[in-house]
C-alpha cells in the first residue's frame, strides 16, 4: 500500500503543548503552551508527571479551541512507558473512547494518520491525537536510574520531557490540513547500539520519504519543510546522505525536531532530543505557526520510532524502527487542488 | 460518541490461531490452527516465542485466505510485553504498514475496530489485526519469575499463551462481518487488586455493555452470544449482576473467553484464562466458526483490558480498564437490513 490522499483535507483545529525546564530554556522555549520548570507538574513521581502533562496538553487544547470532551470522538494517545501507561492514567477522566497506540517515538505521526483519515471519511467528526515523553520516566525505564548518574555517549539522545494534544477535525476556512498520510512499515537493519537511537531509525526514514518521492512523483523542492521527529545529529546525517544516494536531496529544507528542541552548544544534550514529546511539542509549537503564519506553505513530517525494549536489546536483538509520515498543508476545506 | 454502522460490513475474510500446550490440552484444543506442545515455538526465549507465535498467526492466515502480504493495506498489531515487541519483532518480516496498539487485553478488539472502520470506509481495502500473550513471558513481566514458583490466589487468573491473526476485507458472499463498533472509555473506578483483574475490568465492560443496549435499542436476547475476553469467573459474575441491575439480563447467553480456553476442574486455572491471546483465539477458532456453521447468527465480541503496569500498581495507583466490542453478524455484502 503507498500514499493514501485524504480529499476532504482534515484540519488540525488545534494544538496544545506542555513542555519541562529543559525544553523551556532551549530555543523553541517562548512557543510552547505550558512549561513547568521542575518537571514535577505537581504529582509526586515522574510517572505521574508524564500522565498530567498528557490530561494538562488535552485539557489546554480542548480549552484553546472551545470545544468538549463531548465533541470528540475519540482519542488516539500513546508515550514510551510500559503498558502505555502514561496515557491510560492521563487520560482516563476523560470520557471519550480511547486507542492506545505504541510506536514509540513515532507515535505522534501514528495517531494523527489514524485521526485524519477516521475524520476524512467521516467515521469521527472530531479526534484528539495525544502522545508524551519524560525524560525521567524514560531514564529509568530504558536506561539508569537518574540517581546513578550515568554518563552518556556522545550519540545518545536526551528524551524530551513534554506531551502535544492536537484536536483534528472538519472546520472550515483556511488551516493547517493533513492531506497525504504514508504509515510507516516496520523495518529491522540489524542495529544495535542503543546508545544511537538515530543511527537505527534512519534507515526506516529512509525507506519511507523513499517511497513517498517515488510514489507520488513530488519533489524535496516541493516542501518549505521535510521534517523529522527525533533523529538528532547522527540520524539526520544519515538520512540526508541516504536518501540523496538514492535520488532525493533533502539538504537544504530537512529540519529535525530534535535539533531544534535544545541549543546543543549551551545545554550540551549531545545528539539532540528525542522521544514521543519532541515531534509532538515541536510540530505544535513551531511547524503548524509557520503554516498558520503563511511562512510554510506545504511540508511533510514523518516521526520515527525505534521499537525495541531494554529485555529484547538484552536478549541480543536488534533495533526494528518505523517511520510515519503526513503531508501538511495550508488549506481550505475545498482542499489543495 | 456511540456505536459506529458499518453499513459495508466488513467481513471477516479469515482467522488464524496459535496456541500453547494448555491451551491445546483444554476444551477448544482441536479447533486451534496450529500448537506447540513445548510452548517454545522453537525459540531460546519466552519472548521470542510470543513474537514468533505472532509470525505464524499472520503468515498462517495470508495462506490460509490464499493471500500475499502486498494484498493488506495495514496492519494492527499488539500484545502485554513492554513496548509491544511481541508485535513488532514477530511482525517486522512483513512488508506492510504498520500501526502498533497497546490496549491490555482489550487489543483484540482494539485492532478489529481499527481495522474494520478504515475497510468500511475504504481508506484501505484489506487489513489484518493481530494479538498475542504468553504466559512465561506475560508471568516474569507481570508477577514473578516462573523459577519462583509464586502461589496465585484463587481469583487469579492464567496468562493465554497464544496468537490470533484475523483478515478484514471485502470480499462477497456470507461470511461473519463486522456491522457495528463501540470503543470503549478508559475508567478508573478504583480497584487495586491485580490478583483479581476481572473485578478490575467488569465495570468497564458493564459501561461498554450498558451503553450499546441502550443506543442500539437492541436487547440481550437478540444475540446467540454475548462473548467476553477475559474477565474469567470473578469478572462474569460481576458483570452479569450488575448488568442485571442496570436492567439488562445476560445471564443465559454470555460467555467469556476465559472461561471457555481451559477446563477449570481438571487444569485448575484458578479464575480462568486472560491476555490478549485469549479472547483473540477463542474469536478466531469457536465463535467465527459457529458464525460460519450458522449455529449463530448474530453475537457481540467485547474485549477488556487492564491499562496499569507493574510500576504504577508499585506506586499505589487503582486499575484503570477499558472495554472495546464489535458486533458481528452472518451477512453478505449487501448487509444485513
Amino acid at each position: 500500500m503507498g500514499i493514501i490522499k485524504l480529499k476532504n483535507a482534515p484540519a488540525i483545529e488545534c494544538a496544545y503543548s506542555v513542555v519541562g525546564k529543559r525544553e523551556h530554556d532551549g530555543p523553541l522555549g517562548s512557543k510552547f503552551d505550558f512549561f513547568d520548570d521542575s518537571d514535577k507538574f505537581g504529582m509526586n513521581t515522574w510517572e505521574k508527571a508524564e500522565s498530567e502533562m498528557q490530561r494538562m496538553a488535552l485539557d489546554g487544547a480542548l480549552t484553546k479551541s472551545k470545544s468538549n470532551i463531548s465533541d470528540i470522538g475519540a482519542i488516539f494517545a500513546g508515550d514510551l512507558l510500559n503498558q502505555c501507561t502514561g496515557s491510560a492514567y492521563g487520560l482516563a477522566g476523560f470520557d471519550a473512547p480511547f486507542f492506545g497506540l505504541y510506536g514509540a517515538c513515532s507515535t505522534c505521526a501514528e495517531a494523527l494518520i489514524l485521526s485524519s483519515m477516521l475524520v476524512d471519511s467521516h467515521k469521527l467528526e472530531r479526534a484528539a491525537a495525544v502522545c508524551s515523553s519524560h525524560n525521567c520516566s524514560a531514564e529509568r525505564q530504558f536506561r539508569f536510574p537518574l540517581e546513578y548518574g550515568g554518563q552518556r555517549t556522545p550519540t545518545a539522545q536526551w528524551t524530551v520531557t513534554g506531551s502535544a494534544a492536537f484536536i483534528i477535525g472538519t472546520k472550515d476556512g483556511l488551516r493547517p490540513r493533513i492531506t497525504a498520510v504514508l504509515p510507516g512499515i516496520v523495518v529491522d537493519k540489524g542495529i544495535t547500539d542503543i546508545s544511537n537511537m538515530g543511527a537505527a531509525m534512519a534507515p526506516e526514514a529512509v525507506d519511507t520519504l523513499y517511497r513517498y518521492f517515488s510514489d507520488s512523483g513530488e519533489a524535496p523542492d516541493d516542501f518549505d519543510a521535510i521534517v523529522t521527529g527525533d533523529l538528532g545529529r547522527e540520524g539526520s546525517s544519515i538520512l540526508v546522505e541516504m536518501l540523496a544516494k538514492n535520488g532525493f536531496d533533502i539538504s537544504k529544507n530537512h529540519y529535525d525536531c530534535g535539533l531544534m528542541i535544545y541549543d546543543r552548544e549551551k545545554q550540551d544534550m549531545h545528539a539532540g532530543g528525542s522521544g514521543c514529546g519532541c515531534s509532538g511539542t515541536v510540530l505544535a509549537a513551531h511547524f503548524l505557526e509557520k503554516l498558520k503564519a503563511l511562512d510554510h506553505k506545504r511540508i511533510l513530517f514523518m516521526a520515527t520510532g525505534a521499537m525495541m525494549s531494554p529485555s529484547s536489546v538484552l536478549q541480543g536483538l536488534a533495533i526494528p524502527g518505523i517511520a510515519h509520515l503526513i503531508k501538511l498543508e495550508m488549506a481550505t476545506e475545498k482542499g489543495v487542488d
